[in-house]
């Protein structure tokens, strides 16, 4: 078991890391090896103290640099759930599972809005990982909602699966094609349905489906973790980045505003100090 | 009339003149050009992201060299007492004194605790700054406690004008001599006298003398703002660096544990924009 697993390897994720290496514990850096592609698309970076007039391809550099020196390893994962044991939490990627007996969320937040009918169905035909639910929807018709022309290697994943797609793309510029690919680009209104997701709502129709993929930078920490206290969005935290479920903190974007690398720097440093004094206090 | 006064060059000083400059703000940056010997000091730092394994010395570039390129300048200045004078701040550096909107007070720890004596007779005899107060003890015998070898500058001043020296280095290895210098190497243990200070008590003498000059590198934020509300020490700040006063916002060290880089980097960073929502508010 981990003494803790951080979720996000955006600026929190990073600094939670590099002082949880320092402090000698055992601990999962799950995210991505590209951190996050909030980092990397910042065109320029005027208040980060020590890299002055940095654009985000040289921060997130800077950023890989740190973990490279300090030994961490970035575990590639998409996490779906995070829950509460009672003296353990049990993090879900899809079909992985990991144990640790603290965590931190560093998730980020996300632009886009949460669509009515989302969390509602999630897990009953919303799902938010290609990689892990992919499969079910072999030969199905299917809507994929994606929030950032990163994540469009997931969309043709699911359309190489999906009988259809109704490809939604919050953003400009998209170069997904495919015989059974149909793009709407609209905002969708409302996912709709009965025990499963039957369909998705938009502005001029109505799309019959058995199943949605919400693609998106950073998941809902309340749909994530349940019973997670969060108000307008965002996890209630103390000063000492702790939630309302003692052994989980929170630091970064997902804590408020305001959404600053050296905030979520800042945060993401106490939210390990957090977990080391839990740690102790627990042993 | 500053939006804003910065005091303290650490890591949350800095921090906060950075996203001031970003956001447009008039502001004044008080401390020192050489930072704060805290930072220069360190031996190796490991967890501040985007800077690798870098020493004290490596980071006081860098954050220099932050600030030389958003054209921030540093005003030398030893801040002595901050007053809230209701819709202002009036800032007084020895018989300097500036007015501000909004005050972000960035002074850091001081290791060394407070000595019985040393708040109740400060004006009375207790001097924090030797520029500022020196001339008042021309010929005059007074007592130098001094926390950091880097401020043995100033107890050389002291000694050109004092009539007698007695130097307190509560450090290792001083090399300040001098005819009218005696050197105890020895905690004092309290202050005392009637309406003014009379003499200085050690552990093996009492040493009576006109004035006591407490040279550290931060002050107690409660010496320094009547007012503020302080616990063990620490500014009580909310998530958003506001202090009791309002238009008062802290940042870093003096808010409290962890005393980290990065901590004090997020922190400043916070307090600048709630500096610039309190200033939004006003208008």
């Amino acid at each position: 078991m981990f003494d803790c697993i951080i979720i996000g390897t955006g600026a929190a994720g990073v600094s939670a890391a590099l002082t949880l290496k320092a402090r000698g514990k055992n601990f999962a850096l799950l995210g991505s090896r590209q951190l996050s592609h909030k980092i990397s698309a910042a065109e320029k970076i005027n208040n980060y103290p020590g890299l002055p007039a940095v654009d985000g391809e040289q921060l997130k550099a800077a950023f890989l640099s740190s973990l490279n020196s300090a030994g961490i390893q970035i575990t590639p994962a998409q996490v779906t759930g995070v829950y509460d044991m009672g003296d353990h939490f049990g993090v879900l990627c899809g079909s992985d599972s990991y144990e640790a007996k603290t965590v931190i969320l560093a998730t980020g937040v996300e632009a886009v809005k949460t669509i009515p009918g989302e969390l509602e169905f999630l897990g009953r035909g919303v799902s938010y990982c290609a990689t892990c639910d992919g499969m079910l929807y072999r030969g199905k018709k299917i809507v994929v909602v994606c929030t950032s022309k990163e994540m469009e290697d997931e969309v043709e994943y699911l359309a190489s699966l999906a009988g259809e797609v109704v490809f939604v793309p919050l953003y400009k510029g998209t170069e997904i094609k495919g015989q059974n690919v149909r793009c709407i680009n609209d905002m969708p209104q409302s996912i709709e349905g009965g025990l499963r997701v039957e369909r998705v709502v938009f502005k001029n129709e109505t799309v019959s489906c058995d199943g949605v993929f919400m693609l998106k930078g950073a998941i809902a920490p309340s749909a994530l973790v349940p019973g997670l206290k969060a108000e307008e969005g965002y996890v209630v935290v103390d000063r000492a980045c702790r939630t309302n479920l003692s052994g989980l903190f929170a630091a970064g974007d997902c804590t408020g505003r305001p959404h600053q690398y050296a905030k979520a720097v800042g945060e993401g440093n106490v939210a390990a100090h957090s977990v080391c004094d839990y740690l102790a206090g627990k042993k």
